[in-house]
């Protein structure tokens, strides 16, 4: 079932993981991004790229792994800073190009030791760094 | 100010919007992910791409504009459909590849009109429509 037909049917309506696989619109190396989020406060923490195989680790293991596209290799977040990220709930986009992971985010997302990301705020001007590392970590 | 350098200046440290945008990891066609987030309930409502004019626009005037790789052109979200995205804040992440807007939504955020795009919930065997369309729109 592609994701036109998808989106009218009724909520419940299951495909297998196979199948939306094979639908998903992967780019040219075969990658997706994926969107991380804090599961209970929202706040969104990081995106980073999966292939299909980093996909299902994830889904079948339940701690996050992504693709580095850097180190053009598995990158299993956490698993050398200890900043692991417990998968929640994974959701996939209405038409199969964009993964949104809920995940409870043990100590600083970012590779910079703050909480998430996202600290440059940008206005029409300027950027601005909004946020310090996490200072006890 | 290179990304690296930045990481570590102190908060409120600020850069020009044209050095940033000099700085940023554009693709090959010259696009970065936008992530659009509802800024009240935290919600991720969708993801779409930027160039540097589409991100120029948005900032200046406050209501979010995109760049539409199917269509090659602007795409002022809901220019055609009233659904528009109005700016209340935006981010750009640590390594300059991604931006988060924080956005007020107008109706459904999704082409498939459910309030977001994530409406297909993955596990480790399959996927499963979790949201109807909003009824009333």
């Amino acid at each position: 079932m592609d994701f036109k037909t998808l989106e009218s049917q009724p909520i419940g309506t299951r495909v297998s993981l196979d199948e939306l696989i094979r639908q998903m619109r992967w780019n040219e190396d075969g990658l997706i991004p994926a969107i991380a989020q804090q599961h209970d406060n929202g706040q969104v923490l990081m995106m980073a790229w999966m292939n299909a195989a980093a996909l299902q680790e994830t889904l079948t293991t339940g701690q996050v792994c992504y693709w580095s596209r850097s180190r053009q290799t598995y990158w299993r977040k956490g698993e050398s800073s200890g900043n692991r990220q417990r998968l929640v709930g994974a959701r996939l986009d209405c038409d199969g190009d964009t993964l949104l992971l809920q995940v409870d985010q043990q100590g600083p997302a970012c590779h910079t030791l703050r909480p998430n990301c996202f600290y440059i705020e940008l206005d029409a001007e300027q950027g601005r760094i909004i946020t310090d590392p996490v200072a006890d970590h």
